[in-house]
């Protein structure tokens, strides 16, 4: 049997074996064997460019060889690899590593809670140490906003594709508008004041405001500093906790190691998981400000907290890329570049599509699903793994690896710019 | 600095740096450096026998190195580590062996839906599939039943210390008294089904019944299995999901793969996790019947769903102990063994305690919860780990390796009848 | 036009006119022109017994002359109707009215709230106060218990009938086993007491626990004086609000005043309406412990609470039946007589029938629904208005006015005897 | 004892008698024994002007005689006053004259459903209905809307001063910007539009949006006629039941027996209360569409619905004020009038206040509570009975009778403009 039907083979097994729900197989349809950095191959042995990143868990690349020595040091060791929350060494050189490294050096101070290691978990985990603390119930939320899938997660979550199955109430969140979602010249910020402020608004104090710098599902949509920094002291005027999910935008995808350091903000939660290991492990953290830490002993839980594996990997990551400024200057530099070439691709069709984005993650706003479907499609055929996002799929998401190559990324924009000249030329024959 | 003085100085740096919420760290005040099997080393050079296999993640023992190799081998050669759910060989190859060793080896047919890898995101994706597939809102959970923290997982979990703090409501969810609930003489499957064919019970028609065919955080209770089946026909006679969750009962845990198998049921739906992978690393799934596959695509999602370090290792796992049936074998003779040690242990002191518990998981219930956390405190300190549970921690809960030898198993048994001994002598004087 | 084709056409008006929503005029399809006592007249002409009483509204028959002055007084004298909540000389009457000649003379000790005039607003009032005091959500109702139907109230109400239009989440009540509700050798209570004491049974601890003494909708479920002190036992226990629904059994349904004076039990707060005004005007109100009664001013409202028209009769009713014990006395006389009157009939069918209640409540349950709806249809056609209850219907309902002399009453039982006999007879052949 | 000293005698034993949350005898300490039309008697003899009508319910002034009529009338010929929703001649005159007089008089075709007689019943009915219809659990409020107390009406309802003691999670109602609320530059009717056509706004489908077209509560906020058409049309879009709670400003209060029959709505379900009996007595309604009148047979209903007293008082005011359009025309008339008197008034502070509203219902702004609170306390002790509303009761709510004669009317405004005299020049000193 030849690859091409061998692979087709495979993936008939797994359209077999696997639930209807299965997604990015579908997307790809393709089986990937082997990656490196910015390349994935396929088991038929074609080479395909990756913008995507794992949603970005793989900030740092496939497969960082540094980070997979000290993976398979620790494996070979036989250190401890799953232990819940007990002490381990490399459980303490993570805490010791990411407090001086990332913490201290940025003038932060937080205590650290390792939840179970998804994204979902950790903002389930925010939410109700918020809501006991304050023992209010309502979240604010905003338009777009994207928080994960799990019950509590999910409500926060904006898109009725995802909170229609859950089938119950998704109770006790508030939406409200997100910077720039009611126009250039509205003051989201403003609304939301006046809500929490006005005793009839029908909106409840919040035990919470929840928030994302950059929406990354919702469509890349960027939050002004000046905006997050208004909602801040919203959050402070009525006692609510001010929590960022730095989920897909923290781990260095703006430029800095948090994406909310270029407003100078003070969050009293931060969410962090997807990049936070370095190497895709799963992996999740909140930073809570010591004196909202009003956990008892065990009363959030988990099985795979504080993962050993991706412990070690995580300290490996941040020894590598941000024990100084370096790494973060050449993302923000890389993006720059990146951001350039997307206007000018983008300025070749007038005002058919719009770029949003900040550091290293952007957004190709096609305007139509139709015009990004058929985009992304051409470019993966071309070599090219890129996703969509926004609330109809019309936003073609780039979120290259922050250590990719020029060469890599030019390759990539090249692919890109092609399936974007195919996609509207025949749009207008 | 000597190792003693060290190792508190690491204990009080993660009390700085931990959330108050940690919690094995303070249960087992110790570092945990090394780990083989059934034995763990602390970094003061302590041996330590586990019999809490993190809370049934490691059924396997740690570090088996049969299945490190097999990890090893995958990192070195560069393969996809983290692909959300695109198709990869390790993959493809988890499933076809899962399907083959595990199901069809047993006459089951389901598909496989790799979740977010935490049991409470799989519990989530359950519940949530029940309730799109049904329209119905509510779930019958049982009494002490356990099935995770996340909000949606945490409505269908008993304890109240863990359910109060969630801070929103818990609906969707009636509880119904487990097996053996109400005494010994009250056939509670009866009570359930009276309440759901009572159009006026106040008991709206459940999307699913949800249980654990042996409760381990509520007690180690145990369903018989006429019991089992009774509620089994009730759930398909008011057309809800039956749904087992064998997140800690499952891969092996009580003698056989799955928990069920005893009593021959046929759940709609199956949710593993824990021992999945055989090496501690992070990986869920459910097992859902071809005609309940309701999910449209990506209607359920997850960044390190499937994550590929985990199935390899769960291949692994599946290749080296369920090819054939000797190791349930052994893992039921060895259970066998260590309920009449147990029982013997318990004789000593007539009817201050009781065991239940069957395969390799079994309660010691010392009825009350300052006998408990005395005798598992005497036996870390005497070199031997093990948790307790039950609505009030009442209950010394033997979980150890399924793999563990007959030497090291009287070694901790050995310890714990000591603990047992001197924790009744000081409560006689 | 004759007036059977005039009653026809107002029929038909009626259908066109109002929504399908309508019941009691498709059970009963007549026009009611007159009434008095326990007899009603027809437009056509007929003359029907009633032993509906206007499901409880009507507990001293159709406008009592006596009590109709006071209202015609009142009117006639332009005092004031309508005041909100205001002080009106007909509002403190009936205030002192109530506390002496109910309250003080059988030693008890409320304060009063009008709510708006329905038992459903009571309710809602009552459990508001309850969550409110408590800091709890979680309310103990109990199987085939009524409360009303807006959606605080209907979460409490256990038939799906009404649950299901909802169509919202019936979040913030458990449901327990009423008394009988599991065979006549299960002792409820102690379910009762075992899941609220037990810290893992998933029934959160209760602001209150809500119930009839008789369950007058969900079949004429009578309640053991025992185990009514046993559950306002729990309730004192585990600090929740111990609240009697005495909507329908109130206002001497059961014989006395109240229905829980049997059981010598001090409710903290017992809801009141139907009956309450004595001649069928809305109004319904909430005595309170005085050291319960930790509403702010204001907090409850309502547009009709304290219908002064509805207080003005209500003071009459109290004036005219309840200044001595003769009335109470002679009610528990007719009650005994009715009672052996219908197990008489039954009788004659072997166990074909059941009869249950107490007072002056009684419900004849056939079983089987298709017969007691040919019963009651048959009844009718003779001219005796009788309705039916419990989860399936089942149950004829008999609920006469507590002022029907002997000679209406055995009337009013020829005719059922003789439908009983009507339906029995054609169901054998 | 002299008149004063019983009256304190009757305000203690109230105090002592009726429940904390006692409300207007506290504002209006006086005991009110009889009134007509716009004047009431204190039992002292004080004469006290009503401005305040009830709240609403008494439109047409206290104890109108001709009204009267009916009602005695209809007392005296014992004809049936409770018989739940059974068939009875009043009700069948009411429906039809409604139907003539109200409904076809101005081209609407309604069916009718009598609800329990107080709006938030009537409120709870219509969104049950509304979520029984489009199977969706989501309804659209307001900022600053009032809908009632009981569980369902109390989530609709903006206010945390009612929303907080509910205890429970008020779920299922999203509140949205009324018109003007974000100042008048903004459209909030688009903000609307744009969250219920985003995908991913947050705010799922609704099934009813519910509104009131003056807010009462709220402050007297009135909807522009573009804004109210723009919001029926969205409804219209995303398949939603437009439903207008018509408690308050219907019956005449805007000048229209309905408040938007200036906008030309069509409304799918129209709420009524209040008013609709014309005499104070308890009555409410709910105007549905044919094609959406989804009820099963008493799927909703209530002990006290249709209460036949109040449907011929209801009968008796249709026909004596709406059976031509005179009324309405004096009502205009005389609105417009308390209109510029209410302007002069506030004119002669600058800015100082604001006067809104339309027909006979103004508010009068004071911007802040204590002002507010000082003119209706200095008002009353005038004689002049006036009520406050918005958030902080800041307004001063003008809600004469519909039928209040010129004269009385000008003497209630200079004991008004008196006691706002007196406050400011108080304040300025």
């Amino acid at each position: 049997m030849n690859t091409a039907a061998a692979t087709l083979q495979d993936l008939k097994t797994l359209e077999a074996l696997e639930s209807n729900v299965r997604s990015y197989s579908r997307v790809f349809p393709a089986i990937f064997s082997k990656a490196r950095g910015s390349i994935i191959l396929t088991n038929d042995g074609q080479k395909i460019i990756d913008f995507f990143s794992g949603a970005g868990a793989l900030n740092y690349g496939h497969n960082d060889h540094a980070i997979r020595a000290a993976i398979t040091d620790y494996l070979g060791s036989d250190a401890v690899v799953h232990a819940l929350d007990m002490a381990t060494p490399a459980k303490i050189n993570f805490m010791e590593t990411f407090n001086s490294t990332i913490l201290q050096a940025r003038g932060l101070r937080y205590r650290l809670q390792f939840t179970g290691p998804t994204g979902a978990n950790a903002v389930e985990a925010a939410l109700k140490l918020s809501r006991k603390g304050t023992g209010r119930h309502n979240v604010i939320s905003f338009t777009r906003g994207y928080h994960g899938l799990s019950l509590g997660a999910v409500a926060a979550t904006g898109n009725r594709f995802y909170r229609k199955p859950a089938g119950a109430a998704l109770s006790g969140v508030t939406f409200m508008p997100y910077d720039g979602y009611l126009g250039p010249t509205v003051n989201t910020a403003e609304h939301l004041r006046t809500a929490l402020m006005d005793q009839s608004s029908g909106v409840d104090l919040p035990a919470a405001i929840l928030l994302e710098t950059v929406q990354g599902e919702g469509g890349i949509n960027v939050a002004s500093e000046q905006w997050l920094r208004s909602v801040q002291t919203i959050a402070k005027d009525v006692g609510a906790f001010f929590i960022i999910d730095d989920i897909q935008m923290g781990c260095g995808r703006t430029g800095d190691f948090f994406s909310f350091e270029i407003a100078g903000l003070s969050p009293d939660v931060v969410v962090l998981s997807k990049s936070l290991s370095g190497y895709g492990l799963p992996l999740s953290m909140l930073l809570i400000k010591d004196e909202l830490d009003g956990w008892a002993p065990g009363e959030h839980a988990g099985t795979f907290r504080g993962n050993n594996l991706a412990l070690v990997a995580g300290t490996a990551a941040i020894d590598i890329y941000w024990r100084d400024e370096f790494f973060a200057q050449q993302v923000k530099c890389t993006g720059d570049f990146l951001h350039h070439q997307l206007l000018a691709i983008a300025a070749r069709y007038g005002n058919r599509f719009a770029v949003r984005g900040r550091g290293m993650v952007f957004g190709f706003d096609c305007l139509a699903a139709q015009t990004a479907d058929t985009i992304t499609r051409k470019a993966f055929e071309k070599g090219l793994m890129i996703e969509r996002c926004g609330p109809d799929n019309q936003v073609v998401k780039f979120l290259p690896a922050l250590t990719i190559d020029r060469e890599t990324l030019n390759e990539g924009l090249a692919i890109f710019d092609k399936a974007v000249a195919e996609t509207m030329c025949r749009s207008r024959s």
